[in-house]
């Protein structure tokens, strides 16, 4: 079977591997589907990001869903040829992090496609993939493209959680790539009241205006919309940051009213902030990283029409053309989410 | 102009009444809509609730909406002609209560139609109305009778908030009247996952079903219902308690999971709780009571069509046929929300 | 060695058995002292509580702590000779309670001296006790009876942690056996700022002052006493209910302010409440169950001396006396806690 | 009378003023205390902070108590005679936000001896103060130093309840200025376990060390001490961060665990974090700024000798030494907190 495997930047190699048998509680899946996502694209990219780097080969992948192949010994919850998506998070369980439910800083995280520790947690971008069955959440009804994108969902659903109460709120995201995006349905799914969006791209606007945005602002263009909702200290309850840029976070300081949250999901290095305005008016900045229970909230979500992720998948390429397919993942002027079609080779 | 004025248990009068004029601040409305609440049903059939007893001729009515007919000085927020959602909630803003963002225990609270002052304060079921201005909630792009949902709704906003947080939850809702439908609507809008009704009437499970419940209970068939939700401690996440009735409530504690949020929405007398259950299992109950911005957010939701009222309006009476309406409304084997048309005489 | 065996109510025995050596990652640990709880006084007195009833015999026993005899393979963190408290509960870690940070609701819990499984948990009223090494707190500088106060003080940090934020509230505790008395101590550490407590014995509320309870009522004379609470809606933030008495609890409800929490940690049969002001008042009740890291918090606070339990351990009998110690343990009118040394024999 | 009046850095005097009469609720006082604040000490040696800057001659100070001269009509809550503290929080009790209850964030906020809006809001350094009854409480028993420590143990107390539950927690303080060592009175008071304080001078650490903190640091000596808490994601529930300096908060961000909560009440300019950590380890940044109810709390807590507040006054000197006082409080390695004595002249 085949596997993704990363060796360096831009060096990205289709290669044959052996496939393993399932063990107890274990499960083996034909892959389908696989979403390329922004922590694969620095990889890809530039060989891994900060002080993460690449030391040694890597398949990449942790966005997939795939079809049951055989069930390893005790495992009853599942059947052959169900249709699963595949949660990359393997917390140890153990550590006190876990006994505090607070999986997703496990100190033993062995989360797929990830150069953290060393040897690094090999991924799951191949087309056979032995797992837990409590990794697996079976997905009937939705489509394998759909379910592989249950992983950057569950980020998204886990941020939403982590804002607090929604009902009502009037919630800013800036950056509007596939995170941003699944922001807002999110933010939208848990009540939010009015939602504003701003990018440098009239192409993610537009996908978010669709996913439910009341208002989008390309900054490029408006570089002063922010003005429009700081006065009286400001408007905001909620800001969803998925840009990672400094400008963004800054720039929407003065909208966010007193007390207000401030969520940051896209991973960046330093930041900047004005001190004065987060004290003075009591703001919250809350870090969001990963997920863990919310990975099956959200295949649920999906199955009852609750959230609907397909207008995000905008490029869906075979396997064998991995390369050009996490060359389209870059361009973020015209893609939105890229897939992988594992079966088609 | 005309009013509705309850006298004494089953002696409502349709009376002549003059019409005010606005002062600053406030505006004079064309009432169009008023839905018939399960506490002006109390005073028709019973002449109060509990200690709460009319002592003189009392204006009914809560829920209403209708056309600004004139605007008092000063207010320039609305327009003559528009439609608005009036609240009945009127907080003194002063108190301690009022001071602390707890409007809806103001300890001076003017709340239409309500016999527990003594003057009685008197009700919106009039066809001209002087209100605040800040009463008003502009509600273009709606009927009428959907305005006049706004303050179930408030009611039901306000216990959502009250649950906590509800994205992917389980939700429980026992009793499917007018105000259990709607929160089904409110915990779906504000995310869960999965919603489950029970009641004794296939009528109101039906509109549950509607409204977005994934299951539905007729009690009266399926008594051991919640048998199916009690193992390994139980399963509901939140239990909005509708009914007013003990055995709803005690009933559903075995399904409750630990540190399970019961919100006790239904206005009852005393009632028994297995004390040991909620102690070992660390549930929390809580009361829920009116309401004071979610009015606002209510008539938002429901212009951008996240929440849909619509269908829980089955009844639409004259106000001459005020008296139909009222014995209409009694009867929940075939009646939702039954709400008078003032306009039309 | 010794152990205390009760057989059925009121036949308490002292029994010889066979002390274990100590397995990987468990210590062997000569008991020193062992409070007498009201669970121990139930299956003394009663033979159960409730649905809960002796089947076999148990060793009783949940509140001790004793000196390391011996240390098991691959222990390090202890010595022999030092002093530790040992926490009863012993959750699985696995189950999805514990998974998510509620180790006091583990589906599997072995908890010492509890008759709900069965066969029984065996408790830990014994000469020689092989525990885990993680139930064990180092307890140097306190006496061994402080130490064993550790567990009714982690039902108490427990429960306030469960009340929500403490800091400058007006607490009224309701009840004041150790728990209650406990509770005061906890509520002051936790930044209470006004503390009532009320009982029907002089003996227990003399306690309550000593503890730090700025006010209390013998409610044999002052039945009236909550009226003084009860203007404006209520005074009182926070209920500590411990009695387990309706009376207690129905009674303090007028004098809770809007939106107080009310726990409730008196474990009771069925108790009737005023559940129209529980919902007009938006009133909060929560169950509150045993502890789990509060164990550890506990023995650290009075380490530290920010907690001081030793007023409230009022006998201290050697193991030869057990039948007199539970005797006197059972009469609330001069006894707080009651303690077996088991060194003493 | 007298009053202490600031016209440009370094340009202060002691100026005669006419003392005004009391009107309807409000009370006379003749200033007894008045300790020095950090914004006073910006408006002395740079005339002011930011943005923020003196364009008119402004009387300073916000800390202050005193006994009252006078009572205005319908005044019944105090007497002529009693000492109180005077809270400086003046909000208008109309605006979004006071009916929020956050009367800190209010649009109109008066505060005592703040150039922020123009003309500037006049403090009260002076002889002879007219003030709203409600501004008042009540301090018997208390020092008129202690009394006006109420205000910088109200800024604290307001911190701590923004930090969360605090019963058990791990608490480090970075900064032990006046502010710092409050925040460890504070953190004590509510409940935390462990106490760690740094500071850059020894003579405030060991001020920090009196008021409770367990460990202390002297940061220009042990520059690594946060290396020690930084393994396994990290230690700390909770940082207060009052020295506003950005190698503090940047130093201790490894040091804090996964979750953990960090306070800033250091009021300082542009800061630059790392995300990366903010992000991973879902840290939370709490802005907090000044109080409201808080200042009837902390005097409370005073009287009752639950915070002791007395060994911070390290300097009391008459009003005519105003300027000394002014020089002193600028030099942290021998001030904790410098107070005025209105009545010495």
């Amino acid at each position: 079977m085949k596997s993704i495997v990363i060796h360096a930047a831009k060096d990205l190699r289709i290669e044959n591997q052996t496939a393993a048998a399932p063990g107890p509680g274990e499960v083996q899946i034909n892959i389908a589907s696989g979403g390329i996502c922004g922590s694969d694209l620095h990889y890809y990219n530039h060989g891994g990001f900060g002080t993460v780097r690449l030391r040694e080969p890597m398949v990449l992948g942790h966005e997939v869903s795939g079809h049951v192949a055989a069930l390893g010994e005790g495992v009853d919850s599942l059947r052959v040829g169900q249709l699963v998506a595949v949660s990359p998070s393997r917390p140890c369980g153990d550590c006190r992090y876990c006994q505090a439910g607070m999986q997703n800083q496990c100190l033993n995280m062995r989360f797929y496609g990830s150069a953290m520790p060393f040897p690094h947690i090999q991924g799951a971008f191949r087309q056979v993939l032995v797992a837990n069955a409590v990794q697996c959440a079976p997905a009937d009804g939705l489509t394998s493209g759909e379910a592989a994108m249950a992983e950057p969902l569950a980020v998204c659903l886990h941020a939403t959680r982590n804002a607090g109460p929604m009902l009502g709120k009037s919630v800013l995201v800036t950056g509007c790539g596939p995170i941003g995006v699944l922001a807002i349905l999110c933010a939208r799914r848990a009540g939010a009241d009015q939602i504003v969006a701003t990018d440098l791209s009239d192409f993610t606007l537009n996908m978010a205006r669709n996913a439910g945005a009341d208002t989008v602002f390309n900054m490029s263009d408006a570089s002063d919309a922010m003005a429009g909702f700081s006065a009286d200290k400001g408007h905001f309850d909620v800001l969803f940051e998925c840009s990672g840029a400094q400008a963004a976070l800054a720039g929407a300081i003065p909208a966010m009213r007193p007390g207000g949250v401030i969520v940051q999901l896209g991973l960046s290095g330093d930041m900047t902030l004005p001190m004065m305005a987060v004290t003075a008016k009591e703001l919250q900045l809350r870090g969001s990283f990963r997920f863990h229970q919310e990975f099956f909230t959200g295949v649920s979500l999906m199955q009852k029409g609750l959230i609907d992720v397909k207008p995000l998948i905008t490029h869906t390429l075979p396997l064998t053309e991995a390369v050009t397919a996490f060359e389209l993942a870059s361009d973020r002027s015209q893609t939105m989410k890229a897939q992988l079609d594992f079966a088609q080779t």
